[in-house]
């Protein structure tokens, strides 16, 4: 096996290159969730190509009943003897929202420095442009020092991450067999710290509800009425404010049905980890609403939660309007753990609102998204190796984290291939993902990128050498 | 006393011109409450000097901090043996609000048939730009018959009224020789129902607060942090569901405070009104909110209320965004009765809130308006006789009632001038007025302006024949 330290030497020296070519990739604005966001997403799927085609990694952008995936293997017939790697990223952003809330514009990325760091911004630009280019990168500077790759390897990158990946399953059950792997690492994840790595463990699944409330009558003269005719506002309030009991529990009957605390060996870790500088340091938990009895690490990463992530209703103009609205809708997430069906908790949920509805008045929903929650092993070969790889350039051992977040492909891969799945990123809760001014460093990119070489020797080792 | 029957075939003759420049008038987009209204509220107030200085009351457009006030006089020097009768309407219009709800253009009115009744729709047609167009019509049909107008008349057009008069009081001060009167009419208010005419002698107080949440970080990834982090949305929720027991009382300390129940007498006229079809049958209460122990048109006319007019929070785009947002704003508005002063309950509001705000976040509050509320005697001569000449030209009593509006100029007549005020109108609660699709119907039009006649004939009558 040749010397390492070549590859490693080669992306500090290609660096100003590569951040240049992902500032490109980060300024085209690929929206999945919103109609706008179509060419976008088309013109960054045949940029990715062109890079991977580049890269000997040929490349196709496959279309699906949505947005595009792109999918490159450097082998088209892959060799029995050699170990297949994929790699998962996906390259559709979240929508910029409030665009009067971002001091820099979200698709116009360029480097500043700040406090000596390199930063720049940009919707993308950590969840999760930089992520997936952390991995292009690896490859390209393996292939160009050592003329070939050390494994056959396949990219996949979707573009519909962000809007629940809607059309993932038909495509991994269309493309099983250029699919298959012996594991497949997921690049779409946080780090512990800046400064140590991790590897994510057990995911939340996710599914999306929107509620909208109407009244009897349209929007009335909240003067004429507003003493006695049904409020939407105050209905869904009222609602949402009941959605949660004193103690931090949702109140929809049988939310809880099937979810069992966690094992107590890794209670116990994530406790300890609780009490390490970490993620929790960069966010201000005041004034939270955590679910009493569990330590903000197990809320986070154990126990089911409805989120609110949207209210619109009645006047929304510059000035006052005086009116009873017609109409009010709520936006709510649920993440989900261990034992709950996602199709099972929407209808739980819809039961809940419809049982709390006014007479009179009338309850609309739209759904979206609906994956199940993932535990994987601690325990497999790739995932030790990884987790050694990852020591090796940081200097530090990797955490074995939890998330919030779902990323659907991972339970696809897990539930319907059962491909083993190892999950890796470096993101930081400090960049601001799917809010405004959202930003990463070159600094880790260069050691993310790093990180990949790394993890593929310490997997490859053995291998590699036998040869 | 000529016959007045002339006027009202005048009035009958001359109807197309008539509602051919309502329409024009109708067409002006005067919204007051935003920014984009200002160059159209200067075009009505210049079209409505125009249209007033053509029938003989000389007109001008009166500058203020905000919009203009148009002011016109039959005679510069009042005669001190004439009556002094003042019309007061307003020439400003609501916001449009969600423009996708309206069926018809809202600044776009034409004559519609529709089971026989010709309607016309847009944004004013009936709040207000109707009620005063009932004036002017009847003012110019006076005058074109007999030569002269039967009373020294005063028209006063505000272009404030829908974001709450900011500047009327410092007008009237300014203007308060040249405002003088008798009696003021103030033409904006409902009828009883579509055939039976009303005047309203009792008018509630207003303040608008718009309230704003921050939680202790800005926008956060909810799948990473919604089981943890402060939710603006969620604690806003809350503080709104709580602004009502279950008793439908206002919860907010101090509120009711010099609050008297209504004499006797109003409540049991009252009562029996609701027997009657009138106003609630146009409305659907089912699953409505009242305050236990008040019938709706106590609850209505005689109780204060807040009302969430609009709130605002987290994802507002197409897709879904699973976004913990940084900040959620709600918009209320208050009814106040008499015995309440509306700064005194805008602080007690504003201490009820800060005191249900979690540690670690914020609030801000903007205010707007503050009136209170108007009871106008129901035994004057020229309440007594404007009554007379309703029922003259609608066949039927006049309805004395309470409005769950407010008027600002009632309350700055009523106290600071002292005038003795007449709130006579012909909106209907089917109107839809502060909400999509707003009309108003020719007939009404056509009545409106003839009740004036009859109401002059029966205020003026012994003055004038005496002379």
């Amino acid at each position: 096996m040749p010397d390492r330290e070549d590859v490693l030497r080669d992306i500090d020296r290609n660096f100003d290159v590569a951040v240049d070519k992902l500032l490109k990739l980060i300024a085209i604005p690929s929206i999945s969730a919103e109609p706008s966001g179509a060419a976008p997403i088309a013109e960054a799927a045949e940029w990715l190509k062109v890079e991977l085609d580049a890269i000997g990694l040929p490349a196709k952008v496959v279309p699906t009943k949505g947005h595009p995936v792109v999918l490159a293997r450097s082998a088209a017939d892959p060799d029995p003897e050699r170990t297949r790697l994929l790699f998962y990223g996906h390259y559709d952003v979240q929508p910029v929202g409030d665009r009067a809330q971002w001091k820099h514009e979200p698709f116009e990325p360029r480097i500043v420095e700040e406090d000596g760091v390199h930063r720049f911004y940009g919707r993308g630009a950590s969840d999760s442009k930089s992520q997936l280019w952390t991995v292009i990168e690896a490859l390209r500077a393996w292939k160009s020092v050592d003329g070939d790759f050390p494994a056959d390897i396949i990219v996949l990158l979707e573009g519909e991450e962000e809007c629940g990946s809607p059309n993932l399953a038909d495509f991994i059950e269309a493309y099983r067999q250029e699919l298959e792997c012996d594991v497949a690492f997921i690049c779409d994840a946080e780090m512990w710290s800046p400064t140590q790595p991790a590897i994510t463990t057990q995911l939340k699944g996710l599914l999306h509800e929107r509620v909208t409330i109407s009244a009897p009558n349209p929007d009335l003269h909240s003067g004429h009425y507003g003493a006695v005719a049904a409020n939407p506002i105050r209905i869904l309030s009222t609602i949402l404010a009941g959605l949660h009991d004193d103690k931090g529990r949702v109140t929809i009957g049988g939310f809880y049905h099937g979810v069992e605390d966690l094992p107590e060996p890794v209670r116990r870790k994530w406790l300890e980890l609780s009490k390490e500088p970490g993620l929790l340091g960069e966010v201000d938990l005041t004034g939270g609403m955590g679910e009493d009895g569990y330590t903000p690490l197990e809320a986070m990463w154990g126990r089911p939660t409805v989120d609110i992530n949207g209210i619109t209703g009645g006047n929304q103009g510059p000035g006052e309007r005086s009116v009873l609205p017609g109409t009010a809708t709520a936006r709510l997430s649920f993440r989900l753990v261990a034992g709950q069906e996602p199709e099972v908790i929407r209808q739980r949920f819809r039961s809940h609102i419809e049982a709390r509805l006014p007479k009179g008045c009338r309850v609309a929903f739209e759904g979206a998204n609906g994956t199940s929650a993932v535990v994987l092993s601690q325990e497999s070969q790739f995932l030790t190796a990884s987790a050694r790889g990852l020591e090796q350039e940081w200097g530090t051992p990797a955490v074995l984290r939890g998330t919030g977040g779902a990323i659907p492909l991972v339970e696809q891969f897990s539930h319907r291939l059962g491909a083993e799945c190892v999950v890796i990123g470096f993101i930081l809760p400090g960049d601001a993902i799917h809010a405004p001014d959202e930003r990463y460093d070159t600094e880790r990119l260069r050691k993310g990128a790093r990180s990949w070489i790394r993890i593929l020797e310490a997997i490859l080792g053995q291998a590699t050498s036998a040869t």
